[in-house]
């Protein structure tokens, strides 16, 4: 099989099938990570452009690593001191990144929809790495990778979602991903960072941690964005973690092995104790280096595949 | 014919003839771009360092995308984090990346000149990469090659540039290289923007955007700069744009096939309107891919050419 | 002998084979420098990614040049703009680091042990490149690589540090490493910024520039922190210049092949004058140079040295 795409936008939009495809592949590069020499020569000579409008040094990271460990060349394009400060409109900018002569965009945007824009509109093959609440595709791909691994596979699994799920790009992307490979949903958090539209989608809400998480075979523990945190969707960050953060004590609730995620950085003491962090049902740090396998997939998909090499 | 320079400081200094050398080695590295593999080993082992004292995303990763497609190493110079910001003079900064083992530093600075006293001060090779209103050599020769390109040479070529005139490097580089190559160079503008002397140098002057462009082949459309606009040279932005800013209605009083250049970033609806940036007499685009192969070619030949492959 | 180290943390704990070792291999890298392709494939597919809390341009490109070099890739994470201002903790990062496939972590942190503390919880080779005042082991090294080159060997050797001792990492390893190899150490300043306690190992305290360099072979200059002040520890930049400056009048107190060292930048017309700088027996430049050198003999040397080629 091989993959039909040239840009990924989000998980939506990718059948079953594509998704173990890039799942395959993520296992063939990560066995690369125990070689004396974790490098191929995969796209030698092809450019990937980094172009985030927002910051996150830990995602724009992970592409990096992933794209000097096909070989390509790397730019970060810094969008601080760029034209985009003198009032350059981002199509102009992609334009221009495309005629440098990029075969990858990787794109951050604050905007929903801003990567499905330019890709209409661009040669280069755009990878969307986040657009607002909307989705973060390599984020639900890694996550997805991760808990096959874990679990041998996603049939009958139940895989609870904790936290403000209504602006969460990880929760979308990981929906559809995991509603496709056969995972049962629960979204779990106050009522008003609980979208009821998701029930449409098979998704099972739930408002009391300790209903959530019966019988739960992996818990993804979303990040509260203390720095950004929006007035009045719940009163406290001090009351939110009473109710919804995840102690040793209350993982007893869980299956016994039970995964703990989260798509980081976490707050220790608010959405996950310290304990719990650290604990053995702990795949945090193992999500990371998924991460890094995950884009090497995705961006040898992207290229064409077989052809390329 | 070998390449005598050791810098790139201006094309002020270069012979028509070395001008022409360059122009066909870009023609050369421009070849590669449609290579499955866009890379040549020319400058392994090298090191090329950008300093750049302005911002500016887009000449900066048009040089470094060239260095690694000459598998050269690059070094991203942070002026605002290094030692600059702890009181050390320019020519200590210089002195110290060289001893870093720098083969090439490119910079750009607010001061004209500053390139130049470095030049005489340095093993490495020098780069000017835009100098204050002075010279912006890579910029001038990518248009003059996209200008070859396109129209097959330079004689008797009419060529116009529209806009400020006086604080613009782009300019002085286009019309250097040009004149020499034998093109006449038409500057159009409030008079306020255009430099008499420039007359001298065979430039006619024009204050009218019609009489200007009847008969041109070339019009190259300087940024307004919206950010730093200086008080008083002209009355407001919609007054320039009124009375400079190229429509589609405006483009007929050039030639058929005139070709519409810009150095962008493009504020569309100031100089150039919406319908003639991306209309079909514009090169624009095709002047930013030039560019990677022009700086290619600078890089190339300042290192001793055919000697170092 | 193999380099028994997984971390370079500091001076203090190697012993002075370890030093040496470094020091021997150092010499073989720089040999590097001469040939026409300064890379070797030593560190090929391994990542070394640079960590850095304080602002060092020099020393962070220092360290990217000699990874380069060696074929490593290199990844700058940005801490201004990462998790750590959404107020994640320093070993969470460094985990995410690691994580994402760091095998060095080059790493300067204003506080002093900050590197020792990731040491023990880390699997990647941490190297610290300066932790607040306590030490800058590849500074110190360096600076001994420089004084073996020009002086052929240590013992009996004069050096004397000037400059505000109490708060230099520079001068800390510098004395550890020096010391370890035989040399007679002499640290000069205002009473203020000399440490009582380094009496203790084996080093002569001078509040008198004159008596202090009268048989120096070598003088290190420590920089004058203009920017950082600490109040009150001397009544102003003037008179510290006037009192411990290095003018080319004074130099003749010192020996007459005396080496002039300085770590950089330098404040001119402070601690040293134009012509002292500039002088023939300043080797300020040849330290940077040998600066990439002994990054190079490090990472080399932590990776396992012959094992790893």
């Amino acid at each position: 099989m091989k993959f039909q795409h040239k840009h990924l936008l989000g998980l939506e939009e990718l059948t079953r099938e594509e998704i173990e495809l890039i799942l395959e592949n993520t296992a063939g590069f990560k066995e690369i990570f125990t070689r004396s020499i974790k490098k191929v020569p995969t796209l030698r000579g092809k450019t990937v452009v980094s172009l985030f409008y927002e910051n996150s040094t830990r995602t724009r990271t992970s592409f990096e690593i992933a794209a000097k460990r096909l070989s390509a060349d790397v730019i970060n394009f810094n969008v601080s001191t760029s034209s985009v400060v003198k009032g350059e409109s981002l199509l102009d900018t992609v334009h221009t990144i495309e005629s440098l002569g990029a075969d990858f965009i990787v794109m951050r945007h604050s905007c929903p929809g801003a990567p499905q824009l330019l890709a209409r509109k661009c040669r280069a093959s755009v990878i969307n790495a986040g657009d607002g609440p909307h989705e973060h595709p390599t984020q639900g791909l890694l996550d997805a990778f991760t808990i096959k691994e874990k679990k041998g596979g996603f049939a009958g699994l139940n895989v609870v979602i904790v936290g403000d799920i209504t602006h969460s790009r990880v929760a979308r992307s990981n929906i559809w991903a995991l509603s496709k490979l056969g995972a049962h949903i629960t979204i779990a958090g106050p009522s008003t960072l609980l979208p009821k539209p998701f029930e449409r989608l098979g998704v099972r809400l739930s408002f009391d941690l300790r209903e959530a998480i019966r019988d739960a075979d992996v818990i993804n523990l979303l990040r509260i964005q203390i720095e950004r945190q929006r007035a009045n969707l719940f009163p406290s960050i001090r009351e939110y973690s009473l109710l919804y953060g995840l102690s040793e004590e209350r993982l007893k609730w869980a299956k016994k092995d039970v995964l703990i995620m989260h798509p980081g950085p976490i707050n220790r003491g608010v959405e996950i104790s310290q304990s719990v962090a650290d604990g053995k049902h702990s795949v945090i740090l193992e999500q990371v280096t998924n991460g890094v396998a995950v884009r090497m997939a995705v961006l040898y998909l992207l290229s064409g595949g077989e052809e390329n090499e």
